[in-house]
């Protein structure tokens, strides 16, 4: 009995997320973009002087954010990049992609324009929502974070690294769109490094940022639709088109 | 002696503005956008019954927030709705904008797209900085405010009023727009009427919101540039294109 009872649980679940997609394949669908169900992760560990070390190092624009720690021998060795584990992890920045989806579960999807669909908004802060997305030759890692940075006030980041050097980075401009109930939001940055760490980006604030209202304004029944974009950065050379 | 050096001190002053002018124009001028530099204002008095009674009346789309104060007699008026002040005029909604004009003296400006130049960015919450804006045979109001509203985290909050009934704000889209340093926010929703008030929008945080980390990235020499367009909602009947 208690199987057949699991079982229809499992089918509810099963048509629920169906519907989640239906619906925000509806919203986004018009362009063909390809929808990605994301679900919630808690941040089990949080590494500041791991961060601190990586962010010291690409201010160099140089790879090795690992030559700061004591362990480290061969400087082309950089630390694993998950934000959610203190992972002991260190490899060749060419393998941090397979590292992440093998190790930590990472899923990657592939498409210039795609659809990021974070489910259970409601749960309490620290929470991650995290896919990597590979376009235009290069993988990049979408996080999408609720954190109190203030006290009883959790927030909403997102933010799209490259998993790649600064200078790379430089190369391309992500978008981000929240698009629900007549209002819209956007967001278009050049991508940080993953060598620069997603905490910090988070922390200094330059990122896509939403209040908990403003989140609940643009969730569908606790799933928040993120529709993103990466394109080569000409379009941004000149800053004087609207 | 004194007599020069406030009239140094003045033309100064003035050099300033117009090279903040000069520089958001530089940004913002490829459409041939009129740039307005917006001094700000320190909100007197907050009124929330006002806007208690206000917000009540429009639930029902109907003109006379008023007629929950006792001293209203005639269903026809409404009460001032500059958020600046609690004051005590009350008229017909079409001579809101003259009584805003005169007695506030809230610039307005005419055509569909603008640069609102927020000024003086780093002063103490609770500010505003405000402008009418005159298009489409309508008037707005836009309002941009600096607040509280998490204890000593100031925020940005910045949203466009319709001078008319909330029906006839339906006819509308409104868009904010920052863009500066390879980073561009884009905001766009229907506007709120004025009967509906300021603050209860602000407060429920449906409008653009920027933390002051955010905030300081976008802004140039303690000056904040939003781009503003107005259309007709007609766009947005359909959420699928993206």
């Amino acid at each position: 009995m208690l199987f057949f009872t699991q079982c229809f649980g499992a089918v509810l679940d099963l048509i629920h997320l169906r519907f989640q997609h239906y619906k925000a394949k509806r919203v986004f669908s018009a362009a063909g973009q390809l929808v990605c169900v994301v679900n919630p992760t808690h941040s089990l560990k949080y590494a500041p002087t791991r961060c601190a070390a990586a962010q010291a190092s690409t201010e160099q624009d140089i790879l090795p954010p690992c030559h700061h720690h004591e362990a480290v021998h061969d400087p082309q060795l950089v630390p694993c990049t998950c934000p959610l584990f203190s992972c002991p992890w260190e490899g060749h920045l060419e393998v941090v992609v397979s590292h992440l989806r093998q190790t930590h579960r990472i899923n990657i999807l592939q498409g210039a324009e795609i659809v990021f669909l974070a489910t259970d908004m409601h749960l309490p802060a620290p929470t991650d929502w995290i896919i990597m997305h590979s376009c235009l030759g290069h993988q990049f890692l979408l996080v999408l974070r609720k954190q109190e940075k203030y006290e009883g006030h959790p927030q909403f980041f997102a933010t799209m690294m490259l998993i790649g050097t600064p200078s790379q980075a430089n190369n391309f401009t992500y978008r981000l769109e929240l698009n629900r109930n007549q209002r819209r939001l956007k967001w278009e940055a050049t991508p940080r490094s993953i060598l620069e760490c997603v905490d910090s980006v988070i922390s200094d604030g330059d990122c896509l940022v939403l209040n908990t209202s403003l989140a609940q304004l643009f969730s569908d029944n606790g799933s928040l639709a993120i529709g993103i974009a990466i394109t080569t950065s000409k379009a941004h050379s000149s800053e004087a088109e609207m």
